[in-house]
């Protein structure tokens, strides 16, 4: 690709959380243009009656989907879309030639059958699951680079897998051991009215919700599974933090008894693996992450602390970039030859 | 009455904010015994049920109000209804002899007129609005003693009130100067489900809204009139703040130039016009008044500023306690003859 | 002791934040009067002076401890005062023949030399170390009855204490599975000035601190290791919380092979443990606690999951109440034979 | 200036909050590149270990101020320092020839009398302060484009002044009657430690503070007074929001009675006067501004509403953007003949 070409994009789904977000990242993205905002339920809306904060920065009509306008207009199409929407999507898209990065959970678990019970929907759309790749560059850049069809990584495996990958890659772990205790900030949540959402109810409050029930345990699963080479099943707690944005996961994992490492050295296990990551920072031993220094970006910033017996890991992102839009993008640099930080 | 009769009170409405803030100052109260429950909406449900967190503190079941069952059970009535529900049940209510505390707007202007325009409604009892007693105590103690219904007063107009009560009463404002900005946390909202009451556009925001048109104003307009002795029409702006309880409404106003006062005798003129009151505290020239003193307390903290040619008063109270349920107890224990700070 | 005989108690570190909840209680307890306020740095001070919101409350004077005025004056003493100033106290105190209940660490620990290991320091009271009841109602009731010292626990040990004791009890926990991650909000950690803990850093931020090596482990270690009948080392992750009162802390256990259990049974079995207890409500299977119901509250909330090989334990209590001044309170009412829940 | 050049920036006191916002703002401008950061106090340390954020973003240390050095590797320099530190550097840079955009108070105020009782010191660099352009582009961008001393103004001011210009160039405001009711976040306070700055002090308060007797009224006043011609004195109260960014000021101004307006008229006013600034979004008639929808941006947000005899203009900006290093961002955009917008 030419290197100061640049590319149009659409955006379905443009009105939610995500979708603000992406505009926000692609509005200051020195390679990619927005051709054209979409969204399945309302009246065509100008974007600044919708987001005021973007009123002279960008004045598009926000509309319903037109497959052929989109095919004709866009190189690349964010779906920005619940779950179980994106799939009446992906199909025609696909066949009109268009790449896809889907943030949804509609092509992240390649057992169609867990999606299933999972998201309590039959999934209608298992012949691209195949073809889909897990979005998270860090484990598939090189697939990620050719995919038509991205399946962008859920907020909380994002954090969750990024904590865990190198011990696992390293066949260090207890595989019956693994606990990820996770926070997230209230944007993970959409933007569905809801009273356990109200102010009154969340500020000066915390609790956990879904208590190993939640729907991204199984997206966990599958990628550390992957990296274990047979089955992994963390048990997976969530919490809602008052606060608007971030995602802090704490896993803890017993360590195989023969593999032997003290703190200093896993600290090193985890900088090498990371070792040519934009955006994975690794603590100094001794120092943990904390939510404020990844807010607004996309980074996932880790530290690790080794007890007898116990490896302790926690991981810090902002959800709504690390965790869903700014990995899109990171995933479209990729597949677009754009150096991989543009615009993020 | 006997010096340690108990009496039974009832609450309608009891499954909003205000009706929640009455049952746990209530439960607390040494001589008032929770007699009934109700809730116009709902099936009967158990109020732990509904409140969590009053599991082992009260078990009572909320139904729908029955009028025989009320009035045979319940010597005082608290109405914590929204405004316009509550004028279907004064009637009633005093037919069968008890005496209310209404905590709505619905009889707290005496002009019937204002009223209807501002609410948008017909108002349906107009023969109880001339009985109805506005219960601020600082300023009708001696009429709610004997009262029938009162009119509990709004939460801004409560603080706005008390800040300019004494300057009105010494004849030294400017009447056509008044300003009120008014800042309010969100319980003053209510608990019905709106969008711009998510966790996610409440906090790290803040804003005005109802600029100088909210329902508040002519409540304040009727009180300060009243002082004055002829029409005040005082500007009217209130803000939500990112925090759960209190108001801080400052209060602009331009002395007489008849009116000589600094802020020594500023100070005095207040201290010495709520001199017996219980619930209001002058600062020391010099200090202002914070939410924090005042939140989960019947309080109004109050300070003055005198600059040339404009007198400031700042006042705090917790919207919920002075600004609505404890100053429907405050009337309570004035009316039943307990100790005016009783259970607050 | 008389039915209405009321007693007079002292506070020594009056000024700090489980002083200042100590006087809040205390002011509202039926049968205590406060006989002294005492505080070690600084000069003679109003009590409303160092805390407005006390202001037309109380309107004693902050004084430097006078040991005979104390034991002239008091009842019973309350040590409000950092780790290792209370032991300076102490011994005198119970020399005069007063009662006294601890709220530092300073007897908390039965094993001097975990103490000194812990918090640096050499015990300067060890004689008086094995008198020391600690202070947790639920387990320690009837020593409380007769106690001369009480070492009131802390605020983490509060939590996860009550959240393991019915299961350890029961025999069916792996000792050395035992997980606690905890989250606390800002109170807990007193009001030295740091800039870690200023506004601007710890609102819309999330992050553990001292992980596995906060000085409260030990505590914990202590008791559930008494409850098993040997030693267990739980592994103890702290957090900060962006809000102000209260912790919630979730513990994960392996349960025995041969304690078999589904989440019905775990919940009764919690219920059956804390049957009697006036302050502690076992959640119904499937639901769990959350700070909101338990703030300004001496309740400890406790949530039960149980998964394949797994039991999650959730409990939330108020950091600076059942975690402090009123879990003190509750052991004053029990050491005078008050009502338990007198004042609270 | 060549199209693509790129400037060299200097950066001393890069370690405080406005500081930390250039580094932000200036490694996303496409046409700056940071060439020294410096500090007055601190030994030598990397950024990254200052601010763990910017890690993997920049890797300068951050050094003692060399002017030899800043005279050699900067075109501009940016002084982000205390009020009264600045004026001990202006003098060198320019005579080393560097442009220079001062953050502080030093060089605002005209009137070098005004300043020291407003500051309680002796103004040092009186000579310097008639060259200095007040360094609001939407006033002073012609002058601003040839300055070689730009005074970056105050966030108050900016709000304040922005809020009021347009009415006070129509010539339409009663000069005695201007309030400004003025709400910040807690970062315009700054990074000194401070006990009213803790979070348990700021989070769930509200409070005035400085009542009109702010160091900002005299620069309000100051430019209101020029666009008046004659002396204007605002009376100007400010508040401390529990918050992180933004500032949203309320000004109350009576309109001359041969002034005749309404509230259409008056946005078309509002409008017409901002209609080329990139930074200035004037709201449709009965919308005003919130803090959300500026956080994070360079925007002044204004919304008017016209009652009788009273005009309430809003206007919301993020104080450390607009209110400081992003106004100070886009000064540098106008002096280097950059497109306004670069970067911001």
């Amino acid at each position: 690709m030419n290197e100061h070409k640049s590319i149009n994009v659409g955006i379905i789904g443009a009105t939610g959380h995500t979708g603000e977000e992406l505009i926000d990242i692609l509005l200051r993205h020195p390679r990619a243009r927005i051709a054209g905002l979409y969204n399945t339920s309302d009246e065509p809306r100008g974007i600044p009656e919708v987001f005021p904060r973007f009123l002279k920065r960008i004045n598009a009509v926000c509309r319903r989907p037109d497959m052929r306008e989109i095919a004709r207009e866009c190189d690349i199409v964010f779906l920005a879309l619940p779950h179980t929407v994106s799939m009446r999507f992906v199909p025609k898209l696909l066949a009109a030639g268009r790449r896809v990065i889907d943030l949804s959970a509609d092509y992240r678990l390649k057992n169609k059958k867990i999606y299933e019970s999972n998201y309590g929907i039959v999934h209608k759309d298992s012949s691209n699951l195949s073809k889909a790749v897990y979005g998270l560059p860090e484990l598939y850049r090189r697939k990620i680079k050719d995919a038509r069809l991205i399946a962008n990584p859920g907020c909380y495996p994002t954090a969750g897998i990024l904590a865990l990958a190198p011990l696992f890659a390293a066949a260090g772990v207890e595989k019956g051991s693994v606990i990820i205790d996770a926070k997230s900030g209230v944007s993970g949540a959409g933007k569905r009215l809801r009273e356990s959402m109200m102010f009154g109810e969340v500020n000066e409050d915390f609790k956990a919700y879904k208590v190993n029930v939640h729907q991204h345990a199984p997206e966990i699963a599958q990628e550390l599974s992957k990296l274990a080479g047979s089955s992994v099943e963390p048990v997976f707690v969530p919490y809602l933090l008052p606060l608007n944005r971030g995602i802090l996961a704490t896993a803890y994992v017993r360590r195989k008894k023969t593999f032997r490492m003290n703190e200093e050295q896993a600290v090193k296990l985890y900088r090498n693996f990371y070792r040519d990551e934009p955006f994975v920072r690794v603590k100094d031993a001794g120092s943990f992450p904390r939510l404020k220094d990844v807010a607004g970006t996309n980074f996932c910033d880790i530290g690790v602390r080794v007890s007898p017996g116990m490896i302790i890991v926690i991981a810090a992102i902002d959800n709504l970039v690390k965790g869903a839009s700014g990995q899109a993008v990171q995933n479209m640099n990729i597949m677009c030859g754009f150096p991989e930080t543009s615009g993020l």
